[in-house]
């Protein structure tokens, strides 16, 4: 192995990346590093890492910085206290890091570390975790560097461009089993067009949904998730057609059994807190609501007298542990959960800033956008 | 027995209830006649149901009617078709009544069948369970009829007049239950020296809490929930202790696992909301908070971002089923569930006028207001 | 309405059933009467019932008596004290009369109350609950009259013949949760050709199992299993193929997560036990078995240290109560739930010995049997 | 500090252990080195440690090594990849070594990893984790070397001598948990006088069981489990009183919730398989059984039909988590759990083989062995 290798490095925040020679991640103890084949680009937090306007409270690690959250790859190399892994096994990582040590990681909770940062992005609302993102660079380079406990093996009938987008799909996975999620269930999924919702939208289908009503804002798009199963999936127009009375209509009047919320303000939209406040009134009594969108300074209000008469329970999920990651592979294995519906855009390390480009385009979850070094 | 009983009848809304000889209840195949013992008189809904001033959305039955929600007592008479009863058997009532072949009443869950009436009281918010209350009169009389399912038995160690009361125990319980409820918590009562509240402190000593943080408005009902157990029950006097910094104080900084709201509007006093999103700032990381008080017109407002960053659930709890009333009955036989701390205020019928009077007062939950035929 | 109907009744065990014209179903306040469109033959119990070998310690109703387990069809009359059904809903009946009562009727695990007893057919193990046989006759006859309580609406889209069968399927849908199914997980079915094997596929694939390992000791039906789902369901040819090893071989080496076992020993046969031991080898470390199928005199051997170092769970479970065959009927409207893999074998009223006929034949899971009056 | 510490080692199987001068260890990036303060020494593992006769299947270390599992004592020293820990805390160690990173460390189940052994012990079974066991010696030292992540904080009112039989409690916690204990439940413990059964009791009424029914071969330690909480607590004295009928008559005929078997073989005695199926008798319809004692070579025989009929669930629990060692903590904290209970025996580093000498003994779980570095 040679003692460089090539990285897509940003030098400023709003600077495009830079592809440039560096050294190879020297291991910890407890540390792996992966020869990196697929790098997920979410849709997302690119903008808000590249891109001068956003309102994330954020701090980046030092710069220049290798960014590219997690990624798919081989064992390359093996940490000297790592027990468990073989160098060539396939793998995906989980891109969250955290101190280990806490009461939360100690319940396998990492979301709610005190020093959790996203591998290859940032620390999100404090700075504990930026220590974290300096000793582990991001995927967006041939090698990365990542904790034993942060990588999940992959079967070999699962692609690496695919295991790549578990990043995400993990988010929606775990909130639909916080949510209680239960097969035979419908599923109410609010903004179904984006990354997370067509990953509820899957997840739903693939664990049993009775029905998944799915809303989005885009008629094409809207039309593409309704295709993944036309007995099965119901889809509202956001804009077009009223949230409650649609819900009503799909479920004889009963409202949803489980409903998560993947909507996210967009600069220049307006706010999509109404359609929040719209499919509360969709759920069923004794329903669920959770949410993983992101609403920068929105408050959302309920009835204290409905949340008592209609049993109803309203809940944040914050990422995923490895075992949910594990259990995702399971079924991408075994092929309920369909990855063949995803339409992969692949860009070379070199051309890492056109899939930003692309991905700041917003062109909905069905395409995967993909860098591979 | 004979063909007449005594019983006391309201003839008009806000009217005193009158003592009068009413014919004894004809059963139905699926109902049991119990000889009242006690009936326990809440210090919320008697006001409701009495008094010309209230909010509430309610439906009673047709007047003359006999009120009481419940109560304990021995097995009277038993219907054709009923099994596992036999006369003498010392019970207690689950005054909620229902459809009981809806989908709710098939999972168990009484409070969400949309005929779902108090027994002895009223109907709420709708009126499709008014005939069930016409069927089944209520307690403040000699004789009670009510389904068999409405009915669960009680150890000989547990006095009527404590058994009466469960009738609102098991909101609490249901409630902390619902909100995952587990020893070594630390748990939030808002409102603690109400009914609900004083149950909910109680419960959550029985049940194993680490910790129990108790608020209330009245400096000396207050100190009296603190001597139920010194060592664990922590006090935070509304109006002149803030809530979230107290929280901090007694969770090493962290915040409490469940907080369980039983705060109610009184008029002419400050709405309690405000309390309730204090109370809501001081909940641990993944904490949930269970709501079981009563509000009228007031929203409960939460931050998105914050649902998901601190992965808080909050949810409402409606009544609860024979299951939860026959654990509640084990743990006070047991005597983890300390009865023994209540003041009981005996009333007899011919006074149960008095006993509205008194409840009037709303004097606390560590007062057990009792009817006794 | 008639005051007669037509009924298929039994005299004497062993003999024939007979179609006579009996008086119509008395209804109790809490009963309702149906039309009955069809009742499904199970394939072991009717022979427990009419034949004279067999070694259940059964307790039939007085002769003569209407057979038939449960069945579905149209709401035809309704009791005075039933609430939320109308006259023509279609619906379909669990079969499961008890008490109301008990603990554990309170807890909506009808198979444990003391009075249990299947409806047209017999009490199991006590006599307790025969005057809720002879109370309520079975459902060979024009109409049938059971508890409110044991009803369930079906959709339209679930043809009559089918929802029969649920009687059924809801033992083993009551099972894979009683067992912590969860989507993704690889499910082994020991008996999967019978009834209750054949449903516990059709569940399992419904809900999203990875895999489903299938045994049977028949190679057509198994074949038949197997194309339910050719990627999906493995099997295993029973005194062909060693267990241990082909569920190794199917699951990398780990084991399964649950077991199923709906294995009944046949008269005249090895007993199936065996089978049951070499199938709990084949568990994954913390995996659970889940017993429903029908071995008398055998005992389950299992090493206690072995239990702890694999973390193993072993469990048996008894029918199912409403809200999860009100789950199931949402999944077979659904069509997650594939009913249409059955071959239903029809017979009318007066051919119903010939049905038994059939049944005793032994001929396999997706054969669905049912009598049409 | 200095480069040596003084230790205990063990030179080959049988030898006492010698006090001896050893190089501190080398902190791996992710290890803590903690200043022992006390390790508690079991009656059953030590035995099969250091005597010839036992029948475990045991891979130790290479000798010389330093024996002691776990321990309790204050953070001395960092590694350079340790999130969250400050020199001088108080802590406990979790004496359970993993891989960190197979699929049953990822759900936080350590005791089904591959390579699991016990911190200054053995490996069981097999030997791959005897790595890990030379890798990180025992508690009989100065100072102790763990992986952070085996590390959990304790309150300043837990003294170090009872942090350390934790390493125990937790067993017995874990199981109970898995066992889906629920405050209000009566549960059974065989064994009560062992450390394992002991913990059980005290568990037990920390966390409201109404009842807990004991048994054990010893009139005076039984005697001394019953003063525990002579209201709640009831014995069965093996030998002399049946358990079955004693069971009966302590649950109204009932049988219990919940059965912990914490039963070991002892050389020269009977087996206590007996006891075993006797309280799998005393089970009531739906409870639960779970084993965490010692039975070599031993099978649980329970019948096929009754599993069915009862809906009896059989499990093994194995060790716990740093999640149940964290709650565990916290109750001692709050005082629920009652540590003031235990007789503690404290022996000097120089005396450890006094201690082995005691426990061997088997003085009963009430007494708590201590060795003091």
């Amino acid at each position: 192995m040679e003692n460089t290798m090539k990285a897509a490095r940003i030098h400023s925040l709003g600077s495009p990346l830079e592809l440039e020679n560096v050294p190879l991640p020297t291991l910890g103890d407890e540390d792996v590093l992966i020869e990196v084949k697929a790098v997920h680009v979410a849709q997302y937090h690119t903008a808000a890492m590249l891109r001068t306007e956003h309102s994330l409270n954020i701090y980046p690690p030092t710069f220049p910085a290798i960014l590219g959250m997690g990624g798919a790859g081989n064992i390359s190399q093996i940490g000297s206290n790592v027990n468990g892994f073989q160098e060539g096994e396939r793998v995906v990582i989980n891109p969250i890091l955290t101190c280990g040590t806490c009461e939360y990681c100690m319940d396998n909770r990492p979301g709610l570390c005190d020093m959790w940062v996203l591998h290859g992005y940032y620390a999100l609302y404090k700075p504990n975790g930026v220590p974290l993102l300096e000793n582990y660079p991001g995927g967006f380079a041939q090698y990365v560097k990542v904790p034993a406990r942060n990588v999940v093996r992959i079967h070999d009938n699962i692609p690496y461009e695919q295991a790549a987008r578990f990043n995400y799909t993990g988010i929606s996975y775990e909130a639909l089993k916080n949510g209680g999620f239960r097969p035979g269930m419908t599923v109410l999924i609010n903004g179904s067009t984006g990354v997370l919702g067509t990953e509820g939208v899957l997840l739903s289908l693939a664990m049993g949904a009775a029905k998944v009503i799915a809303t989005g804002r885009n008629r094409e798009r809207l039309a593409k998730i309704k295709e993944l199963n036309p007995e099965r999936v119901f889809t509202i127009l956001l804009g077009e057609e009223s949230i409650v009375p649609s819900i009503k209509e799909f479920t004889d009047g009963k409202g949803v059994h489980l409903y998560l919320d993947t909507m996210g303000s967009v600069a220049g939209q307006e706010s999509p807190i109404q359609s929040v406040h719209d499919c509360l009134d969709g759920l069923k009594k004794g329903g669920t609501a959770v949410f993983i969108g992101s609403m920068q300074n929105h408050d959302v209000k309920y009835n204290y007298e409905y949340y008592i008469g209609n049993a109803i329970k309203i809940m944040g999920s914050v990422w995923y542990n490895n075992q949910s990651l594990s259990e995702l592979v399971n079924m991408a294995a075994a092929g309920t959960l369909k990855l063949s519906n995803y339409d992969t855009k692949t860009f070379s390390l070199e051309h890492v800033n056109e899939a930003f480009d692309f991905a700041d385009q917003r062109t909905g979850g069905l395409n995967n956008i993909i860098v591979k070094p």
